[in-house]
């Protein structure tokens, strides 16, 4: 396939020496599919979006995962059984802070729907759901996101990444700006195979003028207020990299470096969680041998994949922005766009 | 008021030195409460229990809390930012595993309803929901539990609370044995002044045959069968002392001893989460001044707080189970009363 | 070989269904060697003592490691690369607190000695030491370990692994008793064959009358005093099963079990660590492969992990106590013996 | 007292709202003081910073102190405890990763001189130490240094913070350029009171070719090679501003950021540890009260502390880096001077 360009490659930024996937996003990683379900109507500005590992069932073919917490002020659902068991059983659901309940029980019901065995024969099922605050733009109080929405978002996954104000990051905010979901990927060749690193980013975080574009200057102030960094930014990190899972959380923890890069200093307010997995083993619930074999990335080769994480969340976040029309929601309230007054700064000069 | 005698001080075991407060629940701590719903037809053998630090407006006057994961196989909600900021602004709810999502709903709408400016003028808010799995028991396939259950849990709080198969512990089951809700206190004295530290636990764990009992005999093997420790236990660690988070992490970690006491190596599929709090201090969520004042325990003195929370740890979860008369619940699954087999057992003898 | 029978087997207690390994000790699982270097004369009651994961070049073929922390009130070194990198690169020591510096010493040089690259062509290495406290029997701030004396614990490495008041036992006291280094381990079959755990364990810790016996008794008050529990306990965990790091720091927790099971509430001032290794696999330090394979436990085999780490952990620390002969140290302090105890009370009973 | 201009603060960049307190360094907090001890002859290029949190007996008053670590990849000394129990009873020392044990036995000696007790009839004492690998400059297989070393540190502190190539600092480098030590401050007014947030870096990290100056613009690469990075970061956080244990343990996160806005990912190789304490409580080892007052500040107020500490931390890098002059160390190599290299670019311009 040809590469779509994502707008955050069209302003001659440089984004270091990795280069992305064919696709630049999350669905770079063979496998992994994104669906959004949208509510975009009267006061709502919300929505669902799922990200899935793979194809198959997830609650039988289970998939390494970890989770690192760079600011936990936020409710996001399933993440420490994620830790103390390392996989991932159903698929990533992000939404706004009130919708968790809805998406943790689409989960439930698609898991037993495809496994009835469920809290009957076998174990429960561990939901993973994050969220941010899109109370700016859309009645929060409204708790409009339904279990229907969320399965309409996993019916819909495929392994085109839309960006922007879609899905979850229907009216999320960043920086002042109109925020969303975004992606961004690398590419790694390791012993003359490429491998990718994919980041899906809900991008809800930053105080208005303190955004750093990657040519090292300051994005205008969208509203020259000073107001506290709240929201939250839910960062998911796929790869097709075999890593166990202490290097799994050693690589997303560099997600955190990705946000800083952006002007972020992790503000107080914002629930700022990341999420990975890699693709590149299963986990069999129903495995009946007694050791399994796996693989693992020479620790010495962890750099690149440090790397790769940071630069691709940086991006990612900068795609959810550039990728996101002015938006007004709510009460009136508004978020400008950040490609736009880019473009106007740009004619001005 | 006098002392209702709970069962487990009926049989003669030493408890070690620290005497229990005149409830011996958590109730002891003073203006902590306990509700409970219970849901026992047909299949359904389930319910929810709320704990209530206080009896004004949490959103609006947190308390100090923080968690501990003994062993994070579980799905409970709000723990992240309970670790984070170090604060509970929801009462506790506890339920079933897939009880959990109505659970953190109920939590939302009654906050809203105390608090319109929530996720409008002001931030969102952390619902703290605990849960344990009650599928052998019960239909848990149902998701039988709604909001208004939960509401009616947290509307019928009082400081009686009762122990047994009721509330959240309605179908719970704990060394092959009735498990359920159950409580215990300890009362310290410190410069002239009673405290007291209260547990009270969802006892749903513990492999059949492992259970040791205080006077150190093993309890009788309800079935004589080999079987996976599952379930799980939450442990709500309630005082009045003063104790930072540091001091509160280190205090209810001592929950690990009180469940070992029993028998437990904490089974890898139990979910095993202790939450507790102070109510020596009120966070103001309107706070204006830059710094407040605040006490802590001289560190000196946690040897008697750690073993008031094994100590009570452990005896809650017999009281749990000697509070509960058998229970045939779904598909004929049976349990038999710990009490009745212990009775039964000395007149034998 | 035939078997040593450890004291605490003459004893008829119950250690559960798992049997021991044919030494009953960490020496089991196949390679690790301990070594003591003892200093037992004026006011000095205090040693080294060296657990060897392998005899082959250990910063060349370094091997799965984990740290898990009880209760942190202690001085060990080289714990957070553990953590990191999740391996060991040089023998663990064990010592008294202040003796943490030399044996730091005395790793670095070894490693040097074999390893004349390190900290010039390639990088530095990470020495590990659990320390406990043995001031009461011996003079402390002497500062009389030596890195010699590390050098010969070291040297001395057996697979024979002695018990009682020998190399960094020398002057440890547990529960009013004389205290020191104990070991035990279990057998498990898995797919045809059989594996090891085994446990090594520095006793320093418990409150005189704490102490809970394996038959369920409270073993007699060495004093009569209640005095707060200080000291600490390192436990040195090995075995050969294939464990990823995750599933390793899942096993190694279970030592707060045993130490529990014991009459162990973790005291405020015990610093309790635990150290775990497995001979499953070599990290070789100059891997040249962009990916290694590895193998780990079916998780559902997890729980027969914890139960053998509990069991051994609560065995070994009898084994430190039971072989240790009454001894009077540094100003006439004395602590009696466990094993002498114990005979004379069932003589009168 | 009028301020020396550090060097950073001469190239005009925007180092963000908050003022540099009158040292701009980690002696603005009131009562801090720093010492060094320096080699520098033959091939060694190494030494001992010391950072004193009051002029005091540390052991018998403690400071509240928290640790943080960014990638563990080190060999620091006594963190455990500091995490535990949330005090810090030594000085802390800085020095090369095999300097760790001789400044570990100078802070033994030096709290052993002052307070005869320790070991004996009170507790032992928990030395603090951090390190960096100054091997590419100096002969770290010589472990030259001594205890005499550590304790000429302490004895020369004073609340002028020297920068560059002294002390610790005399071997490090940093993205490809000489590192060192360095220092910065942050000056905060909150209820009509002044308060500092000081930081103290030993820089040893970052690749060559990455480092990223405020003004959004790549430094020259200093050779351009492609190298790991390696070294280290520690970075030592002081305070006036009262803050609880949780808070301190937030607020020195935020020192990541500043390592990130230089352009580092956190290499897998470099030890990026952070530790932090607040002057503004005492807690006193023979305590006697049974709970004691504290002040933390109103948890709204962070983000301040979290700028402070994310912008300190990234000038103080830069002073580490400016105020060293070109060295060129064992084996001839050579490390250039980043001031140097900034004044010649600037003049090609």
């Amino acid at each position: 396939m040809t590469s779509p360009q994502r707008p955050a490659r069209t302003f001659g930024w440089d984004f270091g020496p990795l280069p992305p996937g064919p696709r630049n996003g999350i669905t770079d990683v063979p496998g992994v599919r994104v669906g959004h379900a949208t509510l975009a109507s009267g006061d709502l500005r919300t929505g669902v979006t799922a990200i899935l590992p793979h194809a198959g069932n997830l609650y039988r073919d289970k998939v390494p995962a970890a989770v690192h917490v760079i600011n936990g002020f936020g409710k996001s659902a399933g993440l420490m059984q994620v830790s103390e068991l390392g996989n991932l059983e159903t698929p990533i659901l992000l939404t706004n802070t009130f919708g968790v309940a809805a998406c943790t029980q689409a989960l439930i019901r698609d898991a037993i729907r495809r496994n009835p065995d469920i809290g009957r024969e076998t174990a429960t099922v561990n939901p993973v759901v994050g969220e941010c605050n899109d109370g700016f733009l859309s009645d929060i109080q409204a708790l409009a996101v339904t279990p229907d929405h969320a399965l309409a978002a996993l019916a819909s996954a495929s392994d085109v990444a839309a960006s922007g104000s879609v899905g979850a990051g229907t009216g999320m905010s960043a920086f002042g700006y109109k925020g969303g979901v975004g992606t961004a990927s690398r590419r790694l060749e390791l012993g003359g195979r490429a491998y990718h690193i994919g980041v899906l980013v809900l991008a809800n975080f930053g105080r208005p003028g303190d955004l750093l574009l990657p040519d090292g200057s300051k994005a205008p102030d969208p509203r020259g207020l000073e107001a506290p960094e709240q929201g939250s930014a839910i960062i998911v990190v796929a790869t097709d990299l075999p890593l166990d899972h202490r290097q799994l959380t050693r690589a997303i923890r560099r997600t955190g470096v990705g946000l800083a890069r952006l002007g972020s200093f992790w503000g107080h307010g914002s629930g700022d969680v990341a999420i990975g997995f890699t693709t590149a083993t299963r986990i069999r619930h129903d495995e009946t041998a007694d050791t399994v074999l796996c693989a693992m990335l020479n620790e010495a080769r962890m750099d690149l994949v440090f790397e790769a994480v940071a630069g691709a969340t940086q991006e990612a976040v900068l795609d959810a922005m550039l990728s996101s029309a002015p938006m007004t929601g709510r009460n009136g309230h508004h978020r400008p766009s950040l490609a736009e007054t880019l473009r106007l700064t740009a004619r001005r000069a």
